[in-house]
């Protein structure tokens, strides 16, 4: 591994999708910056990623607190040049409209689009002038097929593919690369398991081919980081082969 | 005129748009409960509705406090039956994302999005019981063409489409008619015809056919109305014929 | 009923929303042109105009063949000034992509989008002297649920909507007011309900909020005729409350 | 360069786009068939592959024959099995719908839709029973900006794509990956060059930025090509960095 002098920060840095992009980057060289709600929970990623011979810092962010974010990026740019940020911070909630009170209303946006708009600004004012980097940022993805789409989660999710989209428009002519991942699909995690089997009976997992592995997310954004700029994607859906859309 | 046993809530019930809408469905036999932020500016439009011999009651409304949005519905309700809830705020700002403050992204989404969530699911606790009703939404529109679309102001516009179509597919089988009504040109509004002088110069307003007229915002809303269940229509769009797209 | 000096141009008059169409603008006083293939099967319809004391002529038409459309629609507006063109033609085929033969693609797209570029543009060119007009075009849709979408039939029908939409942006500002009316949900004729049975078996009718009537099909076109130019909608999407989307 | 036991057919093998393909896939070990309208015009590309090492086979093709495309694929297949089939056969013309020819109008559709067909279904013949392949679309690009958008154009454009997308839904869970790439911008060609000076003045091409190099899109295939098939992307977009949008 040659070591690069940039660092990689990891919002939302979960046990499946987090943690994998976090061990991809630091495998091609780049300090990771790795924040979740509880930073102890970071310890085995740290672990894993040291016995390989990388480099990442840990660290307890409330991604919702301005203050949080503003100092774990500016952190991240101290160490090195911040050159990628990726926002990974999912939420998801099925209610009923009558029974979508308006303190989860208000919580799912704060974690799902609000977060991330803060996380894209101040990357955006510590890449600014240098004049490159990359902000992605992970759709929140639906897990469970079927049902009515209820109303407090797809607000959100729109919102935050609206802010991504802005600052793309607004910052790749200023050299900075803003990508919007799309999984469609669930993702291959304990949860999800679980909430298949609930929802299908034990079959549900028999086809491998309709999950999709975290590392197949890490991959898809080394692809989006390797794109020259005279071809940059905004969008990027990514589903496996036996998904039916 | 026929009196209607039956009560249309305007949230938002500005200058323009709001107005219109108030007076097409007082005019239609409606009771219209209107609310806008600072209740006294709705004088000239209670006296104009009275005058025209329909019933309004005015009320100061800050539709971000759910307890407000709360009274206000449940109080409509009270009077006749609430069959018509028509969410009109919108919210505009212009900010590079390096510029946009966390209390404006705050607050932008609070009008533009919470707030149309508040008033959608009131609207619906109280037309569930009766198996009727409608809910429309305003589209936020963008009055000034041109420039990257800025961060906060995107988010909420397509935050309150997600919220509205979620409530559109959960409520639609109950009877209720929900719809989002989509202005793609500028209104012709004060504000926004001098926006256009100072962005275009004076020749701006030369051509009157690229204003959309707030009447026609009503108009388009009761042909919503009057739509039979058998087909009713989601997201309508509406522009003038002149307006380029 | 009183008598416009106008010609409706209805192309692809069937049995169901064709004929509602016709019915629909004869009542509201336009001379009626009705042509579908085999023109002798609009007998029935001729009957029932002319009993409520309409005016219909009823002519074969293979919209396939340019100078057959030129002739209708020429004829059509020798008669009185051709006012509105609705293009009526469905074409509903699935075949697993390996099955789908050149000649069944091809011909589904001279169906459903090549003959529908002719109606449009000979529309316009009778329309554009006196400017103004109205062009409208009946989505094709699926009435069949499930299943892959097969290759042959979404082609001419995101075919078609693009061809409307750009006469849309074209005509638009000189007064030609052109909708795309997209029908989601399965249209009640007796071919659907045969289909829904096969599919579903006997209980699949159990529920007729799922079916929409052609009459509804045929307002909405009239809604489409009334708006004002001031805020005429392009795509006008309708579904009867039950349907599930 | 390792030698593949794998052929990459190009159908549209053109100066830039298709040119820039045939020498990627060439350089990664596949055998190339190209084929264009005038087989000669690749004398120089079979020139350049064979001087680097690679192998070619240049055909003169006509797609919008069926027997044409089926003995260029079987040939090609015959050679080595087909791993990747890119259909990237454009059609750019743009005239108001009514000096728009219905022969003009079929002949886009027939090269930029139907010939697309026809490869699409004649590469799945040919992989479906090895279990493996790849089929990608070249989505036409709009090289001009500016002036309402014509009717013959965009037809095809979106049937394309429909049918991209019946094909990648009915084949993915068969392994196949079939993939629709979206150029939005202008390619860096000799014709864009002279239309973009032509409308915009010779300081149109200052900007270097705001043309995609045709070896960018040529990268854009390969990381489709080395997408695992867990995370597949059907629809991918790309722009240079500079672009507006």
């Amino acid at each position: 591994m040659t070591k690069r002098n940039a660092t990689a920060a990891v919002i939302g840095a979960g046990d499946y999708i987090g943690s994998e992009i976090a061990k991809k980057f630091a495998a091609e060289g780049f300090t990771i910056f790795a924040g979740r709600r509880n930073g102890d929970k970071l310890a085995p990623l740290v672990k894993e990623i040291e016995a390989a011979g990388g480099e990442i810092h840990a660290r307890s962010l409330d991604a919702r607190k301005e203050d949080e974010i503003v100092s774990f990026l500016s952190d991240a740019d101290k160490h090195a040049p911040l050159d990628v940020c990726i926002f990974n911070i999912g939420a998801n909630v099925n209610f009923p409209i009558l029974d979508t009170t308006e303190r989860v209303f208000r919580k799912v946006w704060e974690m799902a689009c609000y977060s991330g708009f803060l996380a894209g600004r101040e990357a955006a004012r510590l890449m600014l002038p240098r004049g490159q980097g990359n902000i992605f940022f992970t759709a929140a993805t639906a897990t469970l097929p079927g049902g009515p789409a209820y109303p407090a989660f797809p607000g959100p999710k729109f919102g935050l593919r609206a802010v991504a989209q802005s600052i793309a428009r607004e910052l790749g002519p200023k050299n900075i690369h803003v990508a919007h991942l799309v999984i469609d699909s669930g993702v291959d995690t304990e949860w999800v398991r679980q909430r298949r089997v609930e929802a299908y009976g034990p079959d549900a997992l028999n086809n491998p081919d309709l999950l999709m592995p975290p590392s197949s997310v890490a991959d898809s954004y080394w692809q989006l980081y390797q794109q020259p700029r005279s071809a940059w994607t905004f969008e990027m859906e990514i589903r496996p082969f036996g998904e039916k859309w």
